[in-house]
């Protein structure tokens, strides 16, 4: 498949579109990964002018498909030193295609802050001056005045100009908001080291790109478009947010709290699914307990917070910033959590690597569980760039090193998401596999009906899940698709086949996926990564309530995990 | 070459001597990394049980052969993630080998502090806990009163305790000062891991070992010692000891200075080799231009730094840490360094580490360059164990990543000694290659008659002494004896050969030192780094005065660096 990208140097600001010939149909994750593989050198600087940072689309994005719009970052990672992608949602992804690309490749160093606009086939470099230092949703909305509606932002806050580990890129959502983080692994911290302030991308109305089989498109898409309609899982999610996981964690005994201390929350219900709606729905005002982040969604998983005066706190609120900067810091406060997700979106750093940073320490002391005023201290002190403020915002397992404190809940030096991998034993086997590093998005098993206590069949669980959801981010698919199509592969690549003029089968989706991890694994082992990762010490030793839960998947077990990979 | 090695598990407090087949005469750093290669998984945790703390005496050890008494210390470093050898002076290795013993290999980790008691075929375990959080000296002085002058010492100080990366193993000298330091690559942090305080080794006195030949033995051992009394750079090392080298690098503008900014200090003359001989004189009472650290040393280019007062503020001081804690942080203050010295010879943590750190937090302006009241603020919170304390202790580069300052002068994580390497290039390709990480020891070309910035020919320099230098290290031999021995290799093999009856050689040695570097690099091959790191990017961009030097080996020269190490 022949994809168009967009090449701009920004050491030498010079730019230009070029063809390139890639196994398709297929784009974001896939595609970032491709290019970081081929032209990133595995053993650079990640904050380095030989780094790369890969912005890409899916092979559906722009054609109006719901959920198909995520956008892949991808480089090599200053947090985990291997190769990265995070995704977002948002307008940008569907932007992009629009404007006929699949991915825009930024090189080099600028050597000054600049503000990138992509208009038709211009590139022009605008300077960032006015706008360093200020806030995502401050310099979002005064791009927004300055530039107008049409444009779809991308921005890097505070955290990603100091290239803070915990640093990501935001997308604006279709209502300007930039709260679409593709938060982890530090990316933002590689668009920092190249001194991009923000890139605005035209984004033309109304579907331009036709497809190869009009009619067949159009069939597809429907069915596509009923499987989700009809989802329960979705329903779920229109309702409640992904805040409805937490009950099922809590139940599981494997919600991390107070450092990942215990398995239960006391104060889960203040905080799960039912107390936001219940907030939502009480407070009214700006209070939406249902939205979208990109135009077409139909699972529309997003929500907007109230404060108490109706007002708009943060959009969305979800479970992972509930898991790792509520329970995990052992505060029950939607109001505390809400504001601090907006700091954090406003920052550009991810929430679960902060949460965990915060939780590291309360455990040295410099904060403690529960303790709201304190620890939002420390999250204002990022804005200033503080020692302690940069603590936070490098991450948990930096703040451990500089803080003498062992026990980190960290895998590959990146945070453990919300599922602690004693009580969610396949999730744990994808932190320890995937070259990810600890990331719940690239195999979550916790929906799967099987028994997440159980040391057996999980590696084959989250072998399976890591391939599915490696293929729906090659694809810029929504992961929260996964529970309404994940079981229909033949209707995803119906819809590729219409669009594309291809004839693949139901199996392209588990190849995509494999062909995608193949390129990162590679990319990883000439970085000097081990394939299968330890989790942290603590996990084996102590005993997670109210179950008894203790990590006991041998290493051994997980060494020849990538074994059946294709060959590249 | 059979040698008895005693193997100690601290998980399990068991013992036992075993017998271990190495290609030799050959033991120092040959076996300690014999022995990591062998036995330590290459990507493991270097402060995990699976790390190990190997001490290894050369073969000359014991013998009453001047400077023939270092004592190696091998592990996995957290400092650079690959192999590390640090040696120290002083009276441990002599100790070891009339023990019989050619290394001690310490496994597992302890679940509380002890001291061990190395006595006979003995070893005891006994509690450390009164001796925790004391400095090397209050240390060692309250176990040479409890268990007498008969032991050699080796101990811990609070740095290692805490597992800071900056913090070395120190080894007691001839007079019982803790102030032999194994500083470098955070071998400390790794005896620290293992949880033992302090190490005895009972040292019968008196020359028990026989040579294979005892006449020539008799013979070989005068001969050595003829060259080592007749030679020029002994005589000046005797009077001025190392800090004579300041006057050197000054004359080439290579001399660190404010964070390596200057490549001459204009207060050298108040901290150089002159000038510390004239205070040590005029002070007279405790003061020592010249002293021995081991038993037999023909060189002594030791010394003891008197106060005003005449009492002994720290002996001795060198020219690295009067490069590194003096012209690098702008201060020409003898006392001022002599004291700093002390502290971290109390806390077991490396100068130029440290002097370093402290230059990177001068540059992010948590100190003044040549403030002695600031600088000495943020040592002695390395005491406090403060988050500002424990970031100098963890040294320069990690200090950067927590300052954001990207101008700090590191390869391989680990600080670049008192040499720039613009102005000395032969010693910057040491730094570049060297399995050790940025360190001088590992191959000093700066005393070689050569033009030391032009970028020709350093290469082929740089191979040579890094061969020497290991070949003298697997021999227990002081580096200090290069200056005089170094042209006889013939000299030292027929040492050798007269106490093993063996029939070596003079390139013995080239190919003992090949065979060290060999196991070195294909260590860390496998721990993931890369053979030739890069020299930190602001050397090649800013020019160094007064020469206007930079740093211009091409990266692509050095790529290819070992390929003619044997084959393992």
């Amino acid at each position: 498949m022949d994809v168009k990208i967009l090449r701009i140097d920004l050491g030498g600001k010079t730019y230009g579109e070029e063809r390139l010939e890639v196994e398709g149909p297929a784009g974001g994750r896939y595609l970032t990964s491709w290019i970081v593989r081929e032209e990133v050198p595995p053993r650079c600087g990640s904050l380095s002018a030989e780094n790369k940072l890969v912005l890409a689309c899916g092979p559906l994005a722009g054609r109006g498909i719901s959920s198909a719009g995520r956008l892949s970052v991808g480089c090599k990672s200053p947090l985990t030193g291997g190769i990265k992608e995070a995704n977002a949602g948002g307008t940008a992804a569907d932007a992009l295609a629009r404007l006929g690309l699949s991915a825009i490749v930024l090189e080099g160093q600028s050597p000054e802050w600049v503000i990138l606009i992509i208009d038709g086939k211009e590139v022009s470099f605008l300077p960032a001056a006015p706008y360093l230092d200020k806030g995502n949703y401050e310099v979002a909305r005064r791009l927004r005045e300055e530039f107008g509606q049409e444009y779809a932002f991308i921005t890097l806050g505070p955290a990603g100009e100091r290239k803070l580990w915990a640093s990501g890129v935001a997308v604006s959502d279709i209502y300007g908001r930039p709260s679409r983080i593709a938060a982890r692994g530090g990316v933002g911290a590689v668009m920092g080291s190249k001194r991009v302030k923000a890139i605005l991308l035209a984004a033309p109305q109304g579907e331009t790109i036709r497809p190869a089989d009009p009619a067949r498109a159009m069939t597809a898409k429907k069915e596509f478009h009923r499987i989700i309609a009809t989802s329960e899982r979705a329903k779920v999610l229109a309702e409640y947010g992904t805040a409805e996981t937490m009950g099922l964690v809590q139940a599981l005994g494997a919600l991390p709290t107070r450092n990942f201390r215990e398995g239960r929350f006391e104060q889960a219900d203040k905080i799960d699914g039912r107390a936001l709606y219940n907030l939502i729905k009480e407070r009214g005002g700006a209070g939406r307990h249902t939205e979208r982040c990109m135009a077409s969604c139909l699972i529309r998983c997003s929500n907007a917070v109230p404060g108490p005066d109706g007002r708009e706190v943060v959009a969305p609120l979800e479970y992972e910033t509930l898991g790792l900067m509520g329970s995990n810091l052992g505060v029950g406060d939607l109001d505390a959590i809400a504001r601090w997700n907006y700091y954090c979106n406003d920052l550009g750093v991810d929430t679960i690597e902060v949460g965990a940073a915060l939780g590291v320490m309360a455990e040295a002391g410099l904060a403690r569980f529960g303790d709201v005023a304190g620890l939002e201290k420390i999250i204002l002190e990022i804005y200033r760039g503080t020692l302690v403020g940069r603590l936070a915002g490098m991450g948990a397992a930096f703040c451990g090193l500089a803080l003498g404190i062992e026990r980190v809940p960290a895998v590959k030096n990146q945070a453990i998401s919300a599922y602690d991998p004693r009580g969610v034993k396949g999730t744990g086997i994808t932190y320890a596999t995937s070259p990810m590093g600890a990331d719940h998005t690239a195999g979550l098993t916790v929906f799967a009906p099987v028994d997440h206590h159980a040391s057996t069949g999980q590696k084959e669980l989250s072998y399976r899940m890591q391939l599915s959801r490696a293929a729906y981010d090659a694809l810029g698919l929504c992961a929260f698709l996964l529970s309404a199509t994940g079981p229909y592969p033949e209707k995803v690549s119906a819809l590729l086949n219409a669009y594309y003029g291809t004839e693949l089968g139901p199996d392209y989706l588990s190849q995509l996926g494999a062909r995608v991890i193949a390129l990162e694994v590679a990319f990883n082992r000439e970085a000097g990564l081990p394939e299968a990762e330890e989790m942290p010490a603590f996990m084996r030793e102590e005993k997670l309530g109210p179950y008894d839960l203790i990590w006991d998947i041998p290493s051994e077990e997980l060494q020849d995990f990538w074994r059946d990979l294709p060959a590249l």
